[in-house]
């Protein structure tokens, strides 16, 4: 049976890393919440499971994954279990728990992003909060970018292996997220992020290397892959692109 | 080779769900950044692994937990890797996902607690951005308290065990951690949970359930629990307390 996995249909958000290491490595999945012929919005199927009363252990929110019965929710807790199955991690102990180490700190990166524009609260529009979004933004740009970026760097200048991926001599699902947020930071911040980014050579450089792997390529180029916008963690608003 | 613990020692913050967990099954455990006899501030030995520029694995941030040389940071991760040893959590898979699915949503849920009062950056004080805490908070206690709590009470509500607890018949490490926020958040805003907090009897009932557990009551009444304050995650604010 293929995987089920559920989120949002028109955004990549917390969602992105999943369909990333689902895609990369090649396996059966169902994108629930677009799997109709023509891709389009099911969100009642989201909306279902998060609303059923009775559900004895419900997810807090998307993005969650069936596998025969298991439910798994939270993006980084998704990878964990997926990936050793989907050859997206080795076996070695310490390497699993390094690569989840990794993962978290993409999640955390993942909602300081989405408070850039969101300082405020999620449920008030962006138009509400440009002001506040401005100050949040500038602070970030100035300061946590460079903290993330830093660390996610100096990984890849350790790892003994030299192999230009964040752990050992092959791609892991990390290296996946790294992607995403560096594209991510390309779409949202391209100003301020062009600005800096030469101090960051191993991790633009695995950009590029995720980028020609045959099946992230050919996801990528297919409407699979939502484009980055204006309603999902990484926006791109003029007014907060300062540098 | 006792349990290395380290976060920083002036504050319950992130590391806190950690303590609990360490002091209620009474392990060996050495808190480093405040074990001299005194339980002086020894920051120092945090940031020398922080600031360790050849670490292959470094963590990001505290708190961390080294075990005979394994190294895990993310309070999440880190309860992971403990509880199956020290006995908070079962053999079952499924437990053990759903456990660990529970507390990345606390983890989520005290980002956003830090963000009521530096919903700007970490970086500036708070003094600096009161006006943006008071819009935030406003929105957290109308919509994310509940939100989470009324998430926790249906897990509690919906456990087919009927224990009280969220997972199974026995107290499982996310209870220690349903505890801290139940208690944080009659801390911080101990008007508008006085208001709310009777739509959530089984979370509170939980949280008694807990402080009258014998290692746990010893820890709470002891030194080594940190008292709230204002230099943690919650915050006490009477002007962001709004009801």
């Amino acid at each position: 049976m293929p995987y089920e996995f559920y989120y949002w249909p028109m955004i990549q958000g917390r969602g992105e890393v999943v369909r990333l290491a689902l895609e990369e490595a090649g396996v059966d999945y169902v994108d629930v919440a677009r799997s109709d012929e023509k891709q389009e919005d099911n969100r009642a199927a989201i909306l279902a499971i998060l609303q059923d009363p009775d559900l004895e252990r419900p997810p807090f929110a998307p993005p969650f994954l069936l596998d025969n019965g298991v439910m798994i929710a939270q993006a980084a807790a998704i990878l964990q279990y997926l990936a050793p199955k989907i050859n997206l991690i080795g076996n070695e102990e310490t390497e699993k728990i390094f690569a989840h180490q990794i993962q978290l700190t993409v999640t955390d990166f993942l909602m300081e992003v989405h408070d850039t524009h969101h300082p405020l609260a999620s449920a008030l529009y962006y138009e509400d909060q440009v002001e506040e979004a401005k100050k949040r933004s500038a602070n970030f740009i100035e300061l946590r970018i460079p903290k993330y970026m830093d660390y996610f760097e100096k990984i890849l200048t350790n790892n003994k292996s030299n192999s230009g991926w964040l752990i050992g001599d092959k791609m892991t699902y990390p290296d996946l997220s790294l992607f995403q947020i560096i594209e991510g930071l390309q779409y949202a911040f391209p100003k301020a992020f062009s600005k800096i980014n030469k101090k960051y050579p191993k991790a633009l450089a695995l950009r590029d290397a995720i980028t020609v792997r045959p099946n992230t390529a050919v996801y990528l180029a297919s409407d699979r892959r939502i484009p980055f916008n204006t309603m999902g963690v990484f926006r791109h608003y003029p007014e907060l692109d300062t540098s």
